[in-house]
């Protein structure tokens, strides 16, 4: 049996199996981060990310900067998915010996860029011989107790909000894109957020994610789902994946407030899109002609 | 002008430059993990260590249950090196679509044993496609603020001393290792340590991070370097890297008190092999027929 025949969420299901957990840990694999109980009051997020050469970009189409730049948002993005902030970033880099300095110093330049704009400190990292170029980011950020935001807290009659716009990765957003770390700032400090997520691998399978976590099914209303004018169509906006905006939960009563009062402070636009249902009703789109279709776990899985 | 033209340490230093570091971080980029001033009075360690096919492994030399278990071995020696306590860990793994699924579960195998065997957390990771197995470990670990080790404390007057034996890793022993955290924290909870590595580029070159740190020189005995019987020659087992043996120094005094009483304690045999210098002096070998040799800093280096 190969990795192709189980795919990645059968696959780390099972390397997760057997793992041997402290009590300090909160949170285990399952969630954007990993969060722990270290000293004092406020958890400790940790989490990375893993960047590969003709997998995650191609060097023809993007720039060093902008690699470096998705590199650390990446990681940056899981962070505020926990409600967190980001503070620390170690970089592992697999480098060919013949790429020129000045691009390992462009990408270099993308990520402190990015770690300045959210007073993130890239503190070390590791160096080795590879072919294919590859970023790894693990990063440390904190949150409190309170304030923590997990995939699982979903309840029935909850909406489902999204930040910004989904899909047009292909035409480069994935490359430039600010992760969404003010706005989850915004929301956990502000309301009460019963789940969130950063879409990485396209709306439908993070939604779905949610869901799974949370025991709830979900509607999803494909008229009010906010398609960036960059995306070739609906269908593949919201199965493509690395939009990086933030996928929430919130009470319907919890929602009115926001949007009378919070929406208008936060800047950045935010649409309801559809409601958490029972597990029972499962996960439907309501097309715009009214009629509902059945939604699968389809976006963009590595195996 | 390309990577192999400048080499890998002169490309660490031109990277790090302009990183913009926050009052918590005590050790930057530099060091063998970096130091974070965290809540409470423990520091908290954060290191990184990639792990390439064909580069530190190859599959046809290596079980699964090895290359997992080297690849936390190697991130929990960074932490050993500082003074501290591994904690936890995150594995990002860069797999193949065609690898056999009982072969990352024995990678998986590999890590879990050794992870329990210290009490370390494996909280989360990240996974994409890649033609070559990548294997990158970040780890936290802590450590009291009086027994955090850096590579730059030695001082002239020092005696250099280092655990078990060096080389021999060609012969499978770098896929093997206990990385010496039982060691490490018996030395820092009962000796003055002033400067302390973990030899994975080699002895010379990891007593030369060892001394430009602390802007000193050293003369090394080479009657008294304790070889592997796997190694090939005392010139080979003194460059080939991998041992994740510890180098570090103390005073004469310290050293005289150690072994009167600590060494029987500790158990893993620990040998002295020469003496912090003058920078004036530099760095050479005092071969057995007593002359003595400039030492160059070559050992393992991936550009």
């Amino acid at each position: 049996m190969r990795i192709k025949d189980i795919g990645e969420i059968d696959l780390i299901e099972r390397l997760a199996k057997g793992i041997p957990l402290g009590k300090t840990v909160v949170e285990g694999i399952g969630d954007d981060a990993a969060v722990i109980k270290w000293r004092g009051e406020a958890l400790l997020l940790f989490t990375c990310d893993m960047l590969i050469e003709d997998v995650h970009f191609r060097l023809a189409e993007a720039t060093p900067f902008q690699i470096g730049w998705k590199a650390l948002g990446r990681a940056l993005s899981d962070v505020a998915a926990m409600g967190g902030r980001p503070r620390y970033a170690l970089v592992s880099l697999g480098i060919d010996r013949r790429l020129p300095v000045s691009f390992l110093t462009g990408v270099y330049k993308g990520m402190k860029t990015l770690a300045r704009r959210f007073g993130v400190n890239i503190v070390g990292g590791d160096t080795a011989r590879s072919r294919k170029l590859i970023i790894d980011v693990s990063a440390i950020g904190e949150v409190e107790r309170s304030r923590l935001v997990r995939r699982g807290g979903a309840k029935i009659g909850d909406v489902i909000l999204v930040t910004g716009s989904i899909g047009g990765s292909k035409k480069g957003r994935h490359l430039s894109f600010l992760p969404r770390v003010e706005e989850a700032r915004f929301l956990v400090e502000n309301h009460r957020i019963n789940a969130m997520i950063d879409i990485s691998d396209g709306l439908i399978l993070d939604l779905w994610r949610i869901l799974t976590a949370s025991s709830t099914g979900a509607r999803l209303y494909e008229n009010t789902i906010p398609v960036s004018t960059d995306a070739v169509s609906l269908k593949k906006a919201i199965q493509e994946g690395e939009d990086f905006e933030l996928l929430f939960t919130m009470s319907a009563r919890e929602a009115r407030r926001f949007f009378e009062t919070g929406l208008t402070r936060m800047k950045t636009p935010v649409t309801l899109i559809g409601e958490v249902m029972d597990a029972r009703y499962g996960y439907r789109l309501r097309t715009k002609d009214g009629r509902e279709s059945r939604l699968e776990p389809k976006g963009y899985l590595h195996f």
